[in-house]
Order: structure tokens, then sequence, then C-alpha cells
């Protein structure tokens, strides 16, 4: 097995700190080797993760965690900190089902303090810790760690103008890795770090008073405007006014790779009162060249050669993942419609959106991680008569739920919302299920909820969407692919609200939601071949509106039904719409396969799927042991009980 | 009747336009006469209108609107510009069932945009807009006005962020009318004013080169620094950097009630490109003294007499409102609990926080209009081992609803949901309906949610809340009184989630969550008394969890039940609870009383309960027209069909 000379040694932060700080660098230099030998071999997050491995190890000897807290934004950066936290050997089942998240979690570890997964939580989250010390009249630090792309979330500023306000000793790492800008900025920017920590400034300060002197004040405006010209003053040496003007001090830029700069900084910092920002830069993929050349290849990562960066076991097959057929459908859309828009929060990659923006940078907006502002925008954008695609991810639209209530929805604006990966996520886990959308969505007035149960449907909805304009229309779909075969061939009518009826079996129907379809098949074929029990698939895609009158017909005819979803049962399908059936069809429901009440976490969709006995496997065995399926079953054979 | 010599040649902004530009403080000032008179009369928002009459007529003036896009953002100081937009004489009949909303509303008028009411929203509507001019290439003017408090807005600071980026040309109008800091500011504020629009700007330039010089700068960095400064020079003079830095040109501060000013400022910003802040300072009240002394007060009257602004017609009753039952338990708690806290977003008065916040400043924390950042503070505080009791709007929890899943529920932080204004709303209208809060709460993992169905249950929830750690809990309630009696009873046990059975009718149950219980009672009473119809009421205060085996149990033995509920019938107790029942207690379901899937509009909680069929009387004449019950009630009479 390999050896990590100083990792090796380290078990907890405790042990880190009896390191002498001279020694640091080469803790930081094998938490990322071990971090690279890991990621190449099971996957995860990666660029990210590299970026922060001098940041991480020096907040862990700096602080005294866990007593001081220490808070991390998103929490797809958090490797390191499990590596130094007790969970270094774990590393390896990290994003599998019964392993290590790959977001904090406070089930794992009292080092984790949040289970995060949104982004721009922080903020709030350590203005909550300090005022809970403040009000316990208790002595700690509390930190947190945020990158730039989360700072632009709303609720970020939200925080930071709360936390200037209310004064109280926090420390936000403000975790700067934007490429783009970190190069040209970067060489000032040191310039001015050695700015503020030397005397110039103190020196300069005579120079402005002499300055102030010209001015033609008078009277009580005078110490006003002479304490702003104090932070004015500041503000030419450091690039931070914005956070000073919400009272936060402004300390930095430091390079987040240089660990001697780091130390010495959070020393300091750690001896300051009231709320402080400490503006680091570091760079996405740090330490291992491939990523560090194209961190956005490098975000999320498969397993890969470690030599060469090379993905290993990605094959080429005839299919297109949903998210780019959404791309390219828009792709066709615009290139004959230039009154199309699209919009994403930050999810330009994620939503298959790419080649769309590069091809139409005019007209495909990246307003970052602004859900609010997304949803509000993508109204303000049909009411000035133009055609938007709101592109989002499910987990995130729940920012906007009120913005898609009160801005689009009582306006009835023609918002085409493209909802992608609706329902379980899969490997990303508790904080990036999908599986609320259909509860809030229905309980919108008038909003039209489609689920397509294939890429072809999901292709002629999109189609559909351009010249329907009376009002918001939702289409909603998990992760997952199409075949390209059914892609190209003739696309299916997507206006009829009749749920379709599949089979003639009267014992049972199953009614699936969208891409649900193509288990209930499955279901149905194992339970004619294994226990003779006649079921019929009715295949549900417009959960609002829908053909009620054909749906209660349907069920009229089965002696029992159960609903198959990729939803929280208390969010689903089922739910919406049991209400709404007549009262002799009510009766007749016995089961809802959708996920219970409960926080569902990481693991493949299959195996999250079968775990909570939504697998075919699993609904059969349950069926068959129901009291009502059993005389059915009875019926052909003894079979039931035996499976 | 009294004439208005200028408003009553003045229909429409056409008829505006035609005055000379000196005259148009005589019109505003018959503009703010009409108001005073008006709201003296009926009653409405008050202060905030009298604030901007100045700046409405100017932008009117100088705007083409209709073509010209106007947005007012929350809506609320809608009301000189519906006086100017051809509605003066339907002012009467403001916030009035089938009158005028208090809020801008498309349906009314093409001078109205967006049907807003919610804070923060205008800036993400003015971009949409002005990107759909720019892709539509099209030319016209794109304008919002927007108060300072609701700059504060997550979604709002979003918007700056994303407009400073895109660059397209569009004027956000800073209503500035903070009462506790306009008077110190303002003198400065207006000294800076002049010092822009005067060349002493670059008379001081000079100097500033001269200053430069002195600087310690050398090769790449200079030319950046230089920029840098330039900006820094522009920041002395206006307080305006964060605009500035999230790329909005900020040109201000303008006297709003200067319609001289006011009308050249604006006739500039016409014509310049690119995204552009105006920022005008404004007095709540202005113009009508008890309100510029008070405007807190005056924010939104009922009648009142002109010549000393008392309020006409308000008598003390023996009751107690919810929220002020909120207020007072609280500072029971906080007297003997010095870890409780209490979280408002902007809603101190409103949820009946005002004493407990001046008794305790310190744990009463105000976070202005922040939905986002107050629930995930609450979970921050929870973390940190306080109690947090986090009081909000039902209508404004949707802003907050990512957190409450992502950073409260997932991790099951205690979080005391105190949600006010639940259910119809009444006069505010359509955009501030607290009918969503069951669904969505519901389909939270593991969230508790108590309905109570009076004060005292209410009083005994808040004080049991205290002691319960076992995740979030939600107590949701509607605007409403309870009488100082039933406030000093023994208060009831709170803990129980069995519904409670009244009566023991088998012909039909009357199922009702929270205070509908006082309608499903007096139903009862007058279906018995009028129609012969034995039904009993069960009523259910516990949402989540509940007593299912109960529930089941008390249905079994009706032949029907209904629900009858303060909610969207889509986001509604009975959608909720009716897939959870037994096969056969399910059956029995005939109707839902609830609110039908459409907007729903403004006026007293008794015309909108009427008008959507869920008063006693429309309920009761459904009921004995239902098959079902015809055939009950045809036991005893045949009065059923002769209401």
């Amino acid at each position: 097995m390999k050896q990590y000379s100083y990792l090796d040694r380290i078990d907890t932060p405790e042990d880190l700190r009896r390191f002498p700080v001279n020694d640091l660098k080469a803790v930081a230099d094998d938490v990322r080797d071990y971090l690279i030998d890991t990621l190449a071999e099971v996957g995860g997050h990666f660029a990210s993760n590299l970026g922060v491995v001098e940041l991480t190890v020096a907040l862990h000897y700096v602080l005294n965690t866990p007593k001081d807290r220490l808070i991390w934004d998103v929490g797809h950066q958090i490797y390191p900190h499990k590596i130094l936290t007790g969970r270094k050997h774990r590393l390896r089942s990290v994003r599998r089902y019964g392993g290590l998240s790959g977001f904090p979690k406070r089930e794992e570890s009292e080092y984790d303090l949040f289970n995060t997964g949104h982004a721009g939580t922080s903020i709030s989250q350590v203005i909550g810790e300090a005022l809970a010390r403040d009000v316990k009249k208790e002595d700690y630090r509390c930190f947190c760690v945020i990158g730039d792309a989360s700072m632009t979330a709303g609720m970020a500023l939200e925080a930071l103008n709360h936390g200037g306000h209310v004064k109280s000793d926090c420390v936000v790492i403000l975790n700067d890795n934007d490429m783009s800008i970190s190069h040209a900025v970067g060489a000032l920017n040191h310039y001015l770090n050695q700015v503020i920590t030397s005397n110039f400034y103190n020196k300069s300060r005579r120079l402005w008073y002499k300055f102030l002197a010209l001015l033609p004040l008078v009277g009580a405006g005078l110490r006003m405007f002479s304490r702003r010209m104090e932070r004015v003053m500041k503000n030419i040496f450091i690039p931070g006014s914005l956070f000073e003007d919400l009272g936060f001090r402004y300390i930095g830029p430091v390079d987040g790779h240089n660990m001697e700069e780091l130390v010495e900084v959070l020393m300091r910092v750690k001896h300051i009162k009231g709320p402080i920002l400490v503006h680091v830069y570091t760079q996405k993929g740090k330490g291992y060249q491939p990523a560090e050349s194209n961190p956005i290849k490098y975000h999320s990562v498969t397993t890969f050669n470690r030599k060469d960066g090379t993905f290993v076991g990605k094959s080429e097959q005839p299919t297109v993942s949903y998210s780019q057929i959404v791309g390219d459908t828009l792709t066709d859309i615009f290139s004959r419609n230039d009154r199309a828009v699209a919009i994403t929060p930050a999810m330009i990659e994620g939503s298959g959106l790419r080649s769309l923006a590069d091809k139409y940078p005019d007209r495909v907006y990246d307003v970052g991680i602004a859900e609010q502002h997304a949803v509000a925008l993508a109204g303000g954008m049909a009411s000035g008569g133009i055609i938007p695609y709101l592109c989002i991810y499910s987990t995130f639209l729940v920012r906007g739920l009120d913005q898609l209530i009160e801005d689009v929805a009582l306006m009835r604006f023609p918002v085409r919302i493209v909802i992608d990966r609706a329902g379980c996520v899969g490997p990303d886990g508790e904080t990036h299920q999908g599986l609320y959308d259909i509860g809030y969505l229905h309980a919108i007035p008038e909003i039209r909820i489609y689920a397509p149960t294939n890429g072809a449907e999901l292709k002629a909805m999109l189609l559909h969407m351009e010249h329907d304009e009376a009002g918001p229309l939702a289409v909603r779909f998990p992760k997952g692919d199409a075949t390209v075969a059914e892609l190209n061939g003739p696309l299916p009518d997507v206006t009829d609200t009749k749920p379709e009826r599949i089979g003639e079996g009267t014992d049972l129907a199953i009614v699936s939601i969208g891409v649900m379809k193509e288990a209930a098949l499955a279901l149905q074929a194992e339970l004619k071949e294994r226990h003779g029990i006649n079921a019929s698939v009715i295949a549900i895609r417009w959960v609002r509106p829908i053909d009620l009158a054909a749906l209660n017909d349907m069920l009229r005819r089965v002696d029992a039904f159960v609903f198959v979803e990729d939803s929280y049962r208390f969010a689903s399908g089922a739910m919406c719409l049991l209400e709404q059936l007549d009262s002799d069809a009510k009766g007749r429901h016995i089961q809802t396969f959708a996920f219970p009440d409960v926080p569902i976490e990481h693991g493949t969709r299959g195996e999250i799927f079968h775990h909570y006995g939504i697998s075919v496997e699993a609904m059969r065995e349950f069926l068959v042991r129901h009291p009502k399926m059993k005389r059915e079953s009875g019926k052909v054979s003894g079979r039931a009980i035996s499976l």
C-alpha cells in the first residue's frame, strides 16, 4: 500500500495541530496526493476539492474544531475536510449507496455542522451560529467558507446585509476561484495585500487630509463626510468596497495556495472583532495538470487514469441524454424563431445548453446562482413578448417557487419551464432530490404539468411549447437517456390529456406518472407471468390538466389500483389526483409506490428505488402479499407466497 | 362636489403630458389632495402613496407610457399611478370586493404591467422587459421603481448583479424613504447632488492625479489601478459605490418632492445607455402632517378624519388578535428563557412583535425583506443550541421554502415556525394569499404541522414549542381574533394528534382543519335544524402527524364526508390526507370545500369565502342538493329543494 508520510499520522485535526507550522505544506501535499489517488479510482467531485487543500489544512490548524464552528458552503469541496476529520479511509465509498456523502453530513461526523448542497447558505448559517453563541454567552469562533459563484445567490447577499448590521463576531472566507479573472486581477491583488499589511496606508492618510481640506464643507455634514472619506480611503487599496458597504471588514486578497500566508492571516483574523470577510483566491484543480487546464471537465469525475487524466470506462452508446435533447431541440427552435430565449441559473453544462449558448450567446442568459431572479426574469420576458424557456433543475426551482407563483402563474405568463433532474437524483443524495416538484407545482393556480414517458415526448413537448401561449407550462423529467432511434422516428402527439391505457387486465391497474411507465409495464408483465394477475397500465403524462372522466372510467373497470412514481409520496401525483376522483374510483386505491416521508440518501437510482420498495421486484412482492391481490392471484396459482 | 382644478382635467397620462412643466407641481398637489380626501373616506395604503406623488407625476410626464414600460415594485404605492391612468373615480372602491385592487393589476389597466405584492421583483422584471425589447429589436424605455426596503430582498440583489452584467438599457429608480436616516443623510446627499451636477468633480480630479503620482506603482498593474482610482474618485462624491460595483451607473440622490429636479433628471436619464440606478429620496406620508410624523401608523389606514387624522369606527373590543397572542406569549417565554429568540423578515408590527422587540432588542432579529436568509438563519441558530421562533406570513414563507427543506427540515433542526396570515387574507388579495402552506409544508420530510382552532390553542402550542426539540414544527393560523376570556381559561392540551369528534351524526362527517372548526359546527347545526341531516364534526389540528387509525375509524362510521378548509383545494388537508386513508374510508369522500384552482381576488374574508362556496350557507346549499345527501335528507323532510 502506498505510504503518505504525513497524512498517515493524521486521523483528526488534533493530530494535525501537533505538527509544526513548517510541516503544513507537506501535509497539504499528502492530502492532495491522497485525493488524486482515491478519486482516480472511485470518481467524485474533483477540481473544487483540489483547490481548497491548503485552505482546509490551514483552517483546521488555526481553529479549534469542532468546538470552533467551520461551515462549508455547498459542500462539494468537502473531501479534504473529510480526509482530515477521521474519514480518509472511507473516501473510497464517496457518493456510493451506504458510503460517505459527497457533501457535509452531520450524521457522519461532529465536524460537519450542516448538510448542505444548495449554494449560498453558509453566511446565514455562520451568523446563526454566532448569534447563538452570543445568546448563550459562550466563546468560540464561527467561520464559513463560500465560493465566489455562491456569493451571487440572493440569500448570501441578504445574509451579508444582515451580518454587517448585527455585528456579531464571525468570519466569512470568500474562496475566489473564478479562473477567468484570477490571473488578471491576481497581480494587483497580491500587491494590494502587501500594501494593507504595511504601514503605507497610514502614511498616505496624511495626504488625504490635505485633500479633504480643499473640499467646501460646512457644519454638520462635515463629520459624516470625513467618516465616508476614511472608508473611501480604504477602498483605494482594497477591492472589497462592496463588502465594506455591507458592514463587513474586508481582508485580503490572500493566496489560497500559500500555506504560510494563509496561516498568518487566519491567525490574525481569529482575534479581530465583528464580521470579517477574508478574500482568498485559489485555483480549481490545483496540483493536477489536466484539472487545472479544464476545471469544468474535472468538476465531477468518473474513474480516471492518474497519469494522463483520461476517463475510464466511458463508452459511446447510441443514446442521447434528456438534457442533450433539450439543448438540441432548443437549437432547432432558436434557428427558426428569433424570439426564443433560454435562461439558466448557472447550469449551462448540466442542462445541455453549452452548444446553444455558444451559437446564440445573445439569447441564452446564464444569470448565475440566482433562481429567484431567473424565474421573475422569465416572467418579465414573457410580458415583453418573447419566448422564454426556463431551464432549471427540479431541486433548484424550489428557490424560485414564490416567483413562479407570484410573478409568472398568477399573471398566466407563458413561461416554458423545463425541469431537469426531476425525481430521484442518485449520487447527489438528499439535498438534490427532485422529489417535490409535482406536489408544489400542482398547488399553483392554473399551471400545467407534463411528465413525458420518454425522450421523444420530451422533444415533442419542447417543440409544442414554442407556440403555446396559454400560460405557464412545466415539463419535468429525470436524469436519463433516450435512444437515438426513438428520437428520429415520428414525434408523438403531446396535447391529449387523456391517460394512456395499456392492456385490458382488470385485477389491477398500475398507474404511472411520466418515465415510470417503463417500470409499470415491467411490473405488469411480471405479475401476469409469475402470478397470473391481469393488470392494465395507465400511463399519465399530463398531471394537470388531466382528462379526469377518462381516468375515472379506466379506474372503475379494475378491482384495485396503485400508483408508481418517482416523487415523494407526500408530493405525488397520487396525492394530487386521488382527491379529485369519483368516490367509487377513490376507494379502489390500495397503494402509492413512491418515496416515503424521510430524507432520501445517495446511491444509484436503481439502489435507491429498490431500497424504498419502488423496484419492480419490490412492488411485485408487496402486491402478491396484499389481501386484495392474494384473492386475485389465488384464482390461478398458489405461488404468491413462495416467491 | 369638491373641485380639483388640475386633476379634473386629467384622465390619462396623455392629458398630463399636455400641461406645461411649470404646472406639474400644482397637478401633484391636486393628486395628493384627492388621495387624502378619498382615503380618509375609504381607507387603504396611505403613507407610501403620499410619498410618491411627485415621482409618479414626473414619470408619466417624462415617459411615453404605456409604450414605455413603468413597473412598480410591491405596488402598495400605486394609488397616484391609478389616479393618473383612468381610475381616479374608482379609487373609492380600492381593496373592496369587486373594486380596484390595492396593487398593480393587469386586468384593470394597460398601464399596470405586473400584478405585484411581494417585494424586490421589479428589477428582474425591468431587465426581462428590456431584454425582450432588445430581442425584438424595438425601441422604448424600461423603468422600474423600487423602495429601499425592497432592495434588501435577495432577488433584487441577484437582479442588480445580473443587470449590471447584461448591460441592457434600463432604469431602476430607488425610492429611498427610510425615515430613520433620511434627515441625517439627506443634507449631505443634497450637497453631493449639487457637487455632481457642477464642475467641481472635474476640478478636483486634477488634485487626484497629483495624489496618484505619489503611489509606488509599477508596470502592468498601473492601468488597472488608475481605472480603479477613477471609480474611487467618483465614490467620494457619490454614495452609490455598491451599485457601481454591480455595474449600474449611479445617479443621484434626487429630491423626490422637488418636481423641477425630478423632471430634469428623468429627462436626462432617458437618453443614457446601459443600466442606470437613480437614487430618489422621498418622505413617507409627505404632505399630510399626521402621516409624516408616524408613517408606520399610517402605512395602511381605515377611514379617518382628515382634520386631525383620528381613525373612525375603531372600537375597543374584549378581543386579542392572533398576532398579539404570539407577541404576548413570546414575551412570557422570553422572560423566563434567555435562549429564546425571534426572527422576522420585516414584519415586526404585523407579526405582533413590537413590544417584544422593544423589551428584548438583542433577541428579536428583524432581518429585513430577506426570507431566504431568515429561514436559514433560524437553522443556524437551532444548530447553535438556542430556541428560534421564526415569525413569518404564510405568503412570504414560500420565498424561504428551499431553505426550510434544505437548511432546516432535512437536518431536523427544531425551528419553531409561526405562520401568520395563513389562509385567505382578504383585502390584500391574490398576491398575498396564504392558501398554499398546508400543501407545500406537507411535502417536507418529517415536518410537523399544527393548525389551532382558536387563540387558546395557538397560545398553548407556542408554549409547547419552547421545549419541543424533535424537529421543525409549524403552527399556521389566519388573521383573526380570540376572546380575552378564552385566553384566560385553562390552556388545552395540544399534543394529542387524534382528531376531535363532535356529535354522533352518521349521515355525514364534516372534517375541518384548524379555525374552520367554527364553520363546520355552524354547518352541522344548520343541517340538523333545517334539513334533519345528522352530521358529526371531525376537527383536525395536527395535519402531520395525525392519528390515522382514529381518523379512519371516525370516517368509517359515516355515510359520507366532506372537508372544510381555508386553503387551495390543490394544497388542502383533504388532498394530503385522502391518499393515506384506508380504501373504504377514501370512497366516502364526496367534496372538499376549499378554494378552487384560480387566483383568489380581494374582498373581506366573508365575501371571498361565500363567493367560492365555503360559507355555511353555500356549503349547506351544495350538500342538500348532493345525491348522497338528498337520500339522507329525504328521510325527514322534503325541504331540501325549497331552500
